[in-house]
């Protein structure tokens, strides 16, 4: 598949709004082809959401539709358990992954129930993540629940 | 284990608060020992939450906290991939069901990862489900994904 480039900077920049709003800096998106569908972020800190992480967010700004299997979900970072377990329930095919290096663990999760999966390992998103890992451990690991 | 029949209760109520506003009747409690910490039900139909299942919805309501690991999960019908994968994201170690005549599946995925499922057969929840996928095949489908 192409990877859209506009969808990579958005996650991005979804990902930097959060991290300056005090969140923690995850972003996604979901995508139609080059169509932005959905885009949100983290919410732990802004609206005491815990399940609302950065795929979460989107999915949920998504809405009810029935396309979801025609859609690609782009995330800054690897998806949870959770956020793993949601791309299979709504059925989205496809995932790039920004960074797989600071946090990730269900790719093959993911490839083992059909969704397609491409990490992309992309140098700012990955600098920015692991920054905030080693600047706000505390937060970081509630977010992710160790 | 033993299981709090207020708890019980406390899920057939939010379910039947959710088919009272329209919405799929799923209902969902996290209690500490005796005491609930938070409720809630499926959100689709009513604030266009697809992500906001009965269970997400409860664990969104507990809101940020460390005693997760401390915490057991009531919820109407057997949880879905995504609930599922909420469930060992959080590390919640018990989750007590309902209703897994009317939808199931996740039940060993739960069980591989550490989670004790409790199936209590609830007759009166399983007969409300069992009306609501008669009554509303399109929206019960829209819910599951189907």
């Amino acid at each position: 598949m192409e990877i859209q480039e506009a969808c990579v900077e958005a996650c991005i920049a979804e990902a930097k709004a959060s991290l300056a709003a005090g969140g923690v800096p995850v972003g996604s998106v979901l995508a139609k082809y080059d169509e932005i569908i959905a885009r949100g972020h983290n919410r732990r800190v802004q609206d005491n959401a815990p399940v609302l992480h950065g795929e979460m967010d989107a999915i949920n700004k998504a809405g009810r539709r029935s396309d979801y299997p025609a859609l690609t979900l782009y995330t800054s970072l690897s998806p949870c358990m959770m956020c793993a377990g949601a791309i299979v329930q709504f059925k989205i095919p496809r995932v790039v992954i920004l960074d797989a290096t600071n946090f990730g663990g269900n790719e093959d999760f993911l490839r083992a129930r059909g969704v397609a999966v491409h990490i992309i390992a992309n140098a700012q998103m990955t600098a920015i993540m692991g920054d905030f890992i080693r600047d706000q451990p505390r937060l970081w690991n509630e977010d992710i629940a160790e």
